[in-house]
């Protein structure tokens, strides 16, 4: 039975979203507290996967998962995972909406619901969580006058009632988990690679000057994402992903050619998109 | 007297900031809890001028801000402040190092100190506030196991002790902080030009065409952020700074063209970079 580690506690959108392409397969999953802890615990071979939220189609990047690929692990994105979020409010049973004086929940899920919130919780104070999971757990702990913003698991898990779902301020409330492993899968039809560019001496038109090594090859970008390079304002690693794979001619050729250009080109994976289920992803176990 | 609004509560590294260059001036400091909420006041013209963080040099950018921004506001952008950061733990009198079973700050804070967390708070459990000060006002209430990340006008005001400073993991830990207000500033010989570029249509390669009207021009250009646009995973605002004034003939230029090629241009300010006083900023009140 494989281990696989995943952004806990037990009743994250991180945990549904690994159930969700681990339906009907037998596995181990073991919650850790921050994505550092899961890219350690693959690259040690404690276990054999894990599971990271990336990306959200609201609230944009999760700076600590880029910044572990970019700056501290060598471990791989071996598959993409997009799962629908459902941001629950999530009450004790005898509260009501009128209720409510304070609103808990991870930042990120905040944010997907800050509308929501300005509306129809006024009155409420908003308080910060380590997870959408530890949000409702607060609630349990406390009195009827709290609410949280997470998922069913979560309720199920703490005893709360499902107040309203889908609270979120934009339809097609998505996030993308990064799967992580120790190997490139094979190739599949429809693979994407992602790599950090370092700019240690940024010069005028250096990103142009990237971006068409992938225009002059046909590639097509699908993300292209500055985080700070830790070194003062204004200097930035690139993070670019890419639909292809990373033995395909033109890919490694635009590798090659970068890594010519600019001072350093990490690989992070080629793995295959928006997998279903990890019996997807082949060749790394 | 001119009322000037920041994210607080008071105690905050944004009041610090505004301090720090209305130094000699007489202002009215008023703190508000959220980044929107400084924005409407300057919107409804209940503050003459507002101060938000905008950008760390270790956590990147502050995505309330950029959104407000993009999505939310039509303030400008009327000054840069980059301002030293200097975050301490801060604990209890009484209290030492060994007895800390709780750090409390705002994400961005624990972030930018989460080696030195990891290496020297093993034991502490990391709990998420809304803001730097809110943590010391917390460690103020609770025991002598609790610590907080923020700055020395925290400890003053919620009686801490500055155990240990400059506790961030890299050097040359700075925030990036935007003046708010109505109007475009006068014209100065240092200016930069913040916009933000929708692509509800992407195409290959249309980030590269954008970049090539400011490349062409020798334009050069100091920051570019993707955003997500809202309407789902893949589709992205791009947010660019640049050197230069709003009337400079080359960059009027370059956003005529890009008006052309893209969906929407939305301009966000013309500004004066790192103030060290707020006198520097003319024609605007």
């Amino acid at each position: 039975m494989i281990k696989i580690g995943y952004l806990g506690p037990a009743g994250t959108f991180t945990e549904e979203a690994l159930l969700y392409v681990s339906h009907g397969l037998e596995i181990d999953p073991i919650a850790f507290l921050s994505v550092e802890d899961v890219a350690a615990a693959v690259g040690a071979n404690e276990i054999g996967l894990g599971v990271i939220p990336i990306e959200n189609s609201i609230e944009g990047s999760v700076n600590a998962t880029l910044d572990m690929l970019i700056f501290e692990s060598e471990v791989k994105i071996v598959g993409e995972i997009i799962h629908q979020i459902n941001n629950c409010l999530l009450i004790k049973h005898g509260s009501s909406i009128k209720k409510i004086r304070e609103v808990f929940s991870h930042p990120h899920a905040l944010a997907q619901c800050r509308k929501y919130i300005s509306n129809n919780l006024k009155n409420a104070a908003i308080r910060v969580a380590n997870s959408t999971a530890e949000a409702a757990r607060l609630v349990a702990e406390t009195g009827i006058s709290t609410a949280a913003i997470g998922n069913r698991a979560a309720a199920d898990i703490y005893g709360l009632e499902v107040l309203q779902e889908h609270i979120e301020d934009f339809k097609d409330n998505e996030t993308r988990f990064a799967l992580l492993g120790n190997k490139v899968p094979n190739k599949t039809d429809r693979d994407k690679t992602s790599i950090a560019c370092f700019l240690f001496h940024d010069k005028p038109g250096s990103l142009l000057q990237m971006l068409q090594e992938f225009a002059f090859r046909y590639i097509n970008l699908t993300k292209i994402e500055s985080r700070p390079s830790k070194q003062g304002l204004g200097q930035y690693v690139f993070l670019i992903d890419m639909e292809g794979y990373i033995d395909d001619p033109d890919i490694s050729s635009a590798i090659k050619c970068l890594t010519c250009k600019i001072d350093k080109v990490k690989f992070l994976g080629s793995y295959p998109r928006n997998v279903k289920t990890l019996s997807e992803i082949k060749g790394i176990l």
